[in-house]
């Protein structure tokens, strides 16, 4: 196990009618608010009406900016930005997903600072403080709601980048189940491939001596794949949207990478196809991560073969281990495909003549390099999605 | 799965030589320092004199209280709290296990306090404030380090007390495994069962669907399980210690049961042992948890089944439940005897002349009884007391 410091004061406010809470919450850090948010859904299924009352019986002043997008565009950001600081606010309210939590973590940001917030995600400079961040959630997928991590889109190129750090963790996070019943199931599915792969790039690891992050990381999978089965039947399934709407949290707000070093390579490259074609992110992690696993496996045969017996309930083939991993690898796929998602590029519909150009384009290291369980170079990466086609 | 709220903001600085920052670490909270801590064992290894350096490197003024016994005392958590005042602290170090955090997060809420602290055990007042509590971690066992619990012993009358809430979470927790390299087998085994305890006493719940946290119960269990015998083969395994030591943390800031209703049967009737005998908590557990295991599991055969099969990994009879989960009892006392530990309170050295006195003394609830799983009456607490023989 590896030296870690773990910090994660998010304050989750779990359960039925706990966005009434939302008001008085809110009060506690601020003092003029920008409630952010995305299309009209929280309009249509009365959300939105709910958090105005809750935060005027609070006595909280506050200003809209609605319309953020699925991944979340920096011009919306940069307009979010100015808006606070015409309007003097000091807290951002994330009433969405992941998209708008994010977009709320980078006005956050931007607004103490000089600078163009995307220097941040370019890497180019690191913030001395941010605007505290409260949401109501109302997809689990990303994990924003508690993470230290925000991705943006960035227009100019479509470029996909994240920045993380202590101050994008939110202050506090309220998440109300019965808020995601409404979900259609395929945004359902991609969410749980998305909250799967937050836990599987913490899983791949080279560090040594991580059973305990292990079984806690395989007991957030298990969660996973049992439960989604069954809000896809019911979408009113509380307890199963709830167990789901948990796992997503702790998926992501790292409790599941202390001590270990997670690899990260299939968020990379699928920041490539989403970032050109606007997939879902979700959708695009079905497809990358099985080719991945494909490609990389013989990296750690005893990893890949735990993996398909603690997982996935393979019967192990003690003389035969690759066999056994690879039956892994195979369940992961049909249960994507079980719960309507892609595994393929083809069907997300993305072409074969754009892979050179997003291999070249995924984000490397200081040496050139994709992900830590296998340091992947531009080659690999472009054998990795042509054995996604 | 129940409504919750989970605020667990506690700074875990986790691995080797994390203590060496201890002095940077509390300069953000405090301005003058009270360094609380138990006998001599902390000046025996040298991590005294690496604490002193540290603060005094990082200009941090401070004072010193040492002396805090196992089962900590009302008389010193007093005397601490007048030293605090005296001295104009404002910040409790506690350099130790679970005796000094619980004997500091007293002092802390006393200090600020114009009644008697005990009053706070005693439900008769709820503290308005307290001081801000760090900690230096030696054993891992009670999980005070980032819990928001706290159990004091009242000299007058032996009563052992506990008080829990947010105010007794510490803001930082350096936890070195090396520095538990020294801890005799009896007292590893002993927080090995304080561990298991913790987590099983959220583990026996009677509300339904709750998997998830299931899981990661299942999970924080097979971890103690797994690493406390390679420890008592080798003191200094610093994987296997670090393992315990993060498990002991989860296993008691209340990630386990969020929206779950836990028991807590056993801590109330061990109290009552180490109140009056001053056993180690952990070995009063150890006796008390088959016992009580054996008086209720009919209450909830499925539940007990899962706990054999998946935490003792017992071959479920599928035509017998009963079997299996008797089975799973019988391997937990198992384990608890191969590692060292009593299972009868006459190996503790408990005469069975008082069995009465502490099922009488017993803390109840407002309805008279002791747990939740299954409400105990003082009868009921008897009959366990005497299957604990």
């Amino acid at each position: 196990m590896e030296n870690f410091t773990f910090h994660s004061p998010t304050k989750i406010i779990f359960g039925k009618n706990t966005e009434q809470q939302v008001g008085n919450e809110t009060k506690r850090h601020a003092t003029k608010v920008l409630l952010h948010y995305g299309g009209g859904s929280i309009k249509k299924s009365g959300l939105y009406e709910r958090v105005i009352q809750s935060l005027q019986s609070a006595g909280v002043d506050f200003v809209e900016l609605g319309g953020v997008q699925p991944n979340p565009r920096l011009s919306l950001v940069q307009q979010g930005i100015q808006q606070c600081r015409d309007e003097g606010v000091d807290f951002i309210l994330a009433v969405g997903g992941g998209s708008v939590i994010d977009s709320s973590k980078a006005i956050a940001l931007g607004v103490p600072y000089k600078g163009d917030v995307w220097d941040f995600f370019a890497g180019k400079a690191q913030p001395e403080t941010s605007l505290p961040v409260g949401v109501i959630l109302t997809i689990p997928a990303a994990g924003s709601e508690a993470s230290d991590s925000c991705v943006i889109t960035n227009e100019d190129g479509w470029l996909k980048r994240g920045y993380s750090s202590q101050e994008n963790r939110p202050v506090f996070a309220i998440m109300n189940p019965e808020l995601t019943f409404t979900l259609p199931p395929y945004q359902t599915a991609c969410g749980a491939a998305d909250i799967m792969a937050h836990v599987m790039e913490r899983y791949f690891t080279n560090t040594p001596y991580v059973d305990y992050t292990d079984r806690l990381c395989e007991a957030t999978l298990k969660t996973i794949i049992k439960h989604v089965p069954l809000v896809l039947l019911k979408s009113d399934n509380y307890d199963a949207r709830a167990e789901i709407m948990w796992a997503s949290t702790l998926a992501h707000n790292d409790l599941l990478s202390t001590g270990r070093t997670g690899d990260w390579a299939c968020h990379q490259i699928e920041h490539e196809l989403s970032g050109i074609y606007d997939v879902p992110h979700g959708a695009g992690l079905a497809v990358v991560f099985p080719a991945w696993m494909k490609y990389v496996y013989h990296h750690d045969l005893q990893r890949f073969t735990q993996f398909a017996v603690r997982v996935w309930n393979v019967e192990q083939d003690f003389f035969d281990q690759e066999k056994t991993a690879l039956e892994g690898i195979r369940r992961m796929e049909a249960f994507f495909q079980s719960i309507g998602l892609p595994i393929r590029l083809e069907e997300l519909g993305i072409p074969d003549d754009r892979l050179e150009e997003m291999a070249r384009k995924c984000r490397k290291g200081a040496d050139g390099t994709v992900g830590n369980f296998v340091k992947l170079t531009t080659e690999d990466v472009l054998s990795i999605l042509k054995l996604a086609k």
